[in-house]
């Protein structure tokens, strides 16, 4: 598992990263090339205002229950240059700005400015109350780049005697992406769309039902629109919700004059399949099409086996992903399309298997934090807050970047500060007032009291802020929060552990403990690398196989699930299960993965949730596991170290005759060829331990295997290098 | 001194006012009317966000050097409705909303809805990133006003099975205005204006220069415009200024086309009495004019005496203080536009005794203190923190509104929070880094260390807090304050006040006390009320009237100083010293007075300030003093409980043959006259003392005058009645 002894391993990695740093990070451009820059988090934070308001519901909007924060509205952006020569800089900028040279104002609002040789301190302070404030500064010298400082208090007054006076000045490095160009202005950020033409149409009564024929994101377009009069579409994740025009989730009235273009776009961006189309006799179009919405990104992942129903389901998988990948990682995109934060986590995990993009782990983070004070907790949901947490330290783990702990540590220390403040006197979460506890969508799970879940995690972020404290350079939080998250691990196992029964109890309620046994606790205490290897057997045997604990019936928690068991080396079993439910789904004409699944529904009630007949969202993030699953526990590819200085490759097959594969690294990939006699690897970076279990030594044309007990195997993997080994599969 | 028995007296007027509350408030309309409602605070927040940055350097914006926050742009809006019949309700919003309905959600977003016959529960949720979310509500029964409630994080989420679950909710009452028609919209807020002539022009050379005869504030027009090319404008507070058009301070370059209309009016206002013209021969005007910009603002209070000079020292004070009276209580208008607490402070006071305008006080305290989290003390000036408290305690006293009080008072707290972590290891506020001690502006005034005056005015914001908390209900916190204020208060005597010397010390920097004396602290203890009466004796003799203590050359705390010596009963004096000191201001041509006045500079000195010529401000609020001075210390009217439920009228002719004038109180003025033989007084409301120095016992035509002590007397001022007293003048 990728957490063991997380905090120790740390300190040497830090040693080590500091001769070896990548530019990863989104936050990072080149010196000599000018990128818009802004406030760090602010364009996140603004961006996913705009963003999760664009849910609709029968064209209501439906913003989210939390907290909106703002950007900050004035902010001041400077830089020091040494430059060999005078520099003609051109400036651009959101909003109007006040420009300092040497700390002396320069009048006017320029569109450029020549900055004289030498080292000169430039300034700019910028203002805007509607989007956020940002600059893109172009000279052959001076660019606005990820080097320059921004804060959003700058405190230079002049005394009397005209002199300047600072101090004080919060500073932090700017924040940045990839608007590289003076035109790309962070304010007019869209998704990438293409057009997508309608497979199928379907005369219905007084209209007609427009098939895409899988689950799609994006504007209905309209072509050869004539006439006057209203015309209403009524979109549909499946064939019965399209046609159900008095209760399908999303909808939109559309009213003309006449003087409307022939080709019509949408405004709004909808989630459907289906449409149904219903227009006065008075208005006129030819077809019906759609521009498909999407984030530009690069399946770098693969995974191909001898099994086309998992092959299958890996496509469906990593499309359902693409889908939820947006701005942000979102839960669904017929609803919520709001960015939940255990959806994300999940989706970071999927991310590292596929896309391996970091801007959208980082843009999804900030989104999710917003800035200070924190009143509540993420999302309003306790254990939300504590995934936060834990997808921080895994971002570390798998691209190797510390700039984002650096620069965001504050943000994490105000959220983890909040958590403990919330802590009872046994020094456990309860929920208070306010606090929603999820954990899963479960009929009659207990939620109130001390959850053996939620302390779980609690101890995992505390953790994960000694390791970032760590990072941060704080010495102090780092004793702090390593002491904390010991003795709260200490204190989960005395009180929740069940010696005689060898599983973890549920819940605690005002000192009672409860007696119920859930999958939760138990499933995260495996792959945590919190049970000892008898602890682990226990809770396989007793919890995890056993039909009698209470069935999870969401994608959501079978990700853990499936997890757990792999990594107690269930591959097999695990392989079943997963051709079982995601194939189930499959079997139902799933485009891509639900935001929930129970066997024992039929016909519509698969459409039903939250007491609305399509109340379901047939395209969730959380239904995308599979792809997390066959990168890391069949391809067997995790880093060891952050960034994958080392990683281990553990092929499994799980039963399968072959299987083959890429998994993304932060400059490249591992990819692998598996049978039941070869295994084929080459790596881009990093140095790789592959661990083969083969009934005898297997041989390799490059390196040299080692024994490591019986039938087990090791060989080192070196950059840029084929390897090929034959081996005998036990 | 109003400040008598602070905290005491206000435990009982919490209880008359439970049966005498008034609608003085900003945030109060009756219920039947609608009115634009919104987060409160956050309509100022905006507004100032806004406002601030208007002031430009020369076409450069100049905005603070503080930090701005922001509106909320996602709140819900809610209220309990009981209503006898159906009531069909129109809706207006500024941004999107969602609204539910006894917590179903009503789709699409309506114009209007039908509320059913009885109790209702009405919900919307609006968003606007851009400018503040706010609702226009109105029906017969049904309409948005100071009633309803609102919130920044509703926390309404819907389980599995579609319930409603909600909890912890922080709910505030909304803020308003006088937003009373669907059409004036918050966001399109825009101060009055009025066509104002120029009143002479001259010929310059390549120009003009126009003069509008006094001090001015608005929009430039230009009539008869025709013609391509460039126009300039240079504007001056002085003559001299206007004609330097390479170093006065505000400036606009313009540039036509040919298609700009013949009548045109310049985006940007700018604060002048000259505007110099400099046109291409290609541009063709007829005539220079202004829009004049300015808040409606009666003027309530009034003061004529027997002194034309004085007389006119406070029309001028009134036009200062009006012209810096706008969207906020501003410093100056043409530098720094910006609100300033400290200056702020000054102007409530005066806005006491002229406009008596509340919700100017409510809004220019909430733009100052922004909300949360507190990084830096108000304007990141130490005292500018703490006269915030000052005024919102004054604010009570004179108005009687709790509301105010009630509902801001966490934003009370975490300020007050934020500056007692600030103290050092002797409980003394020491500037930190980014921390600003202002005090004044004078030549070599030690600001390092432990001022007395940082202390001084630290314990009377400490006093306001615990009767803030006792009208908020907190009762903890009352107690904690008013500890805190009892201890500070003890140690500020024992270390700075020197018994031997019979004054205040200045400053003690790393334990060791500096032998320096100023003004500041020993002028604030005896207006505190903080000095026994031998302690305000010696500080009168040896420092008030002590010219070798360093001299105070800043209108601004000129009215403290007088203030000082009008609580020692030197009125006659302090006429002398305001004849010579704004008689001085008047004689070198001011229409409005100036941010600083030093008697020993000549000529164009009196422009400079901050290194530049025309640095200094003609018009600022601080020079308008004595509309405060007249009103308090001369006519002598003072609230005594909260609201003017009662109050004390001690007329001081200090040598002028007679006075008249008017004090405003919140629903109506107290009116008096008097001369060295006759007091005439009329009041609308409340019960006054009238307090009469005569020599021999008055006589008066209504009630009943009593002896006090030897040549003092008293007489109870009851509403709606006119009083004429005989008396002798001592």
């Amino acid at each position: 598992m990728y957490y063991k002894s997380l905090t120790s391993r740390i300190i040497c990695l830090i040693l080590v990263l500091f001769f070896s740093e990548r530019t990863l990070s989104a936050q990072e451009t080149t010196n000599n090339e000018a990128t818009w820059i802004w406030y760090p988090g602010d364009f996140e934070v603004w961006l996913s205002n705009k963003m999760q308001v664009r849910r609709t519901e029968r064209e209501a909007v439906f913003p989210p229950l939390w907290r909106y924060y703002s950007p900050y509205a004035l902010v001041t952006f400077q830089t020091e240059v040494d430059i060999p020569e005078a520099d003609e800089v051109k400036i651009f900028s959101e909003g109007p700005f006040q420009l300092l040279v040497d700390g002396v104002q320069i009048y006017g609002q320029p569109k450029s400015i020549t900055i004289p040789e030498g080292k000169h301190k430039i300034s700019f302070k910028v203002y805007n109350q509607e989007v956020l404030p940002a600059i893109f500064i172009d000279g052959k010298y001076v660019n606005s780049n990820a080097s320059w400082q921004v804060t959003n208090e700058d405190k230079l007054w002049i005394d009397e005697a005209g002199n300047a006076q600072q101090s004080g000045t919060p500073w932090v490095p700017v924040g940045s992406w990839n608007f590289n160009t003076p035109e790309e202005k962070p304010s007019e950020y869209r998704l990438a769309t293409e057009p997508w033409n309608a497979k199928s149409t379907e005369k219905i009564e007084g209209g007609e039902l427009v098939d895409f024929w899988k689950e799609t994101f994006g504007y209905i377009q309209i072509h050869g629109l004539k006439g006057k009069g209203k015309l209403a579409l009524y979109y549909g994740e499946s064939r019965e919700e399209a046609l159900d025009s008095a209760k399908c989730e999303t909808l939109d009235h559309l009213s003309f004059d006449g003087t409307q273009s022939e080709t019509y776009t949408l405004e709004g961006s909808k989630a459907f399949r289906y449409v149904q189309v219903q227009a006065d006799a008075s208005v006129k179009y030819d077809s019906i099409s759609m521009l498909y919405e999407y984030l530009p990104l690069e399946y770098r992942g693969a995974f191909k086996s001898s099994d086309d129903l998992l092959n299958q389901i890996w496509d469906v998988s990593a499309y359902t992903m693409h889908l939820t990948s947006r701005e942000f990682f979102i839960d669904g995109i017929k609803r919520d399309r709001w960015v939940w934060s255990g959806d994300a986590y999940q989706s970071y995990l999927m991310n590292y298997y596929l896309f391996f993009d970091s801007p959208s782990v980082e843009r999804t983070l900030l989104a999710l934090r917003g800035k200070d004070p924190v009143t509540a907790h993420i999302n309003t949901i306790m254990d939300y807050s504590l995934y936060w947490f834990v997808g921080i330290y895994d971002y570390y783990l798998y691209t190797g970047d510390t700039k984002f702990i650096e620069t965001f540590y504050p943000r994490m220390k105000s959220l983890m500060e909040f958590c403990l403040e919330r802590r009872n006197d046994n020094g456990f979460l309860e929920p208070l007032e306010g606090d929603w506890v999820f954990i899963d969508w479960a009929d009659g799970l207990p939620k109130t009291g001390e959850t053996s879940f939620e302390q779980m995690l609690l101890a995992r972020s505390l953790e994960a802020m000694a390791v970032s404290a760590e990072i941060a350079g704080k010495q102090d939080d780092f004793k702090k929060y390593q002491t904390l998250s010991d003795d709260l691990k200490a204190k989960l196992f005395d009180i929740f552990w069940d010696e005689e029964q060898g599983v973890m109890k549920h819940q605690r309620v005002d000192g009672e403990m409860q007696d119920i046994v859930t999958r939760y606790a138990n499933m995260f205490g495996i792959f945590f690398n919190y049970f000892d290897e008898s602890q682990k057997q226990s809770v396989k045997d007793k919890v995890l196989l056993n039909d009698d604990i209470l069935q999870i019936t969401t994608p959501y928690m079978r990700f853990y699930e499936l997890e757990a068991l792999c990594a107690m080396g269930e591959q097999e079993f695990v392989l079943d299960e997963i051709r079982d439910y995601w194939g189930a789904m499959l079997d139902l004409g799933a485009t891509s993965f639900w935001e929930k699944y129970d066997p024992n529904q039929s016909g519509e009630e698969h459409l039903e949730m939250y007491g609305r007949p399509y109340g379901k969202s047939l395209c969730h993030a959380w239904g995308a596991s599979p792809i997390y699953l066959f990168g890391r526990y069949y391809l067997g590819v995790e880093p060891t170290a952050a960034g994958y200085e080392t990683y281990t490759v553990k092929p499994n097959l799980g039963g399968l005759k072959w299987m083959e594969g890429k998994v993304p690294t932060p400059n490249g990939t591992v990819d692998l060829y598996c049978s039941t006699r070869e295994i084929n690897v080459k790596a881009s970076e990093g140095e790789g331990t592959l661990i083969i279990e083969s009934k005898s030594k297997p041989s390799t044309n490059v390196g040299e295997v080692k024994s490591l007990s019986k039938n087990k195997y090791q060989l080192t993997i070196k950059p840029n290098t084929q390897y090929s080994i034959k081996y005998k599969a036990l």
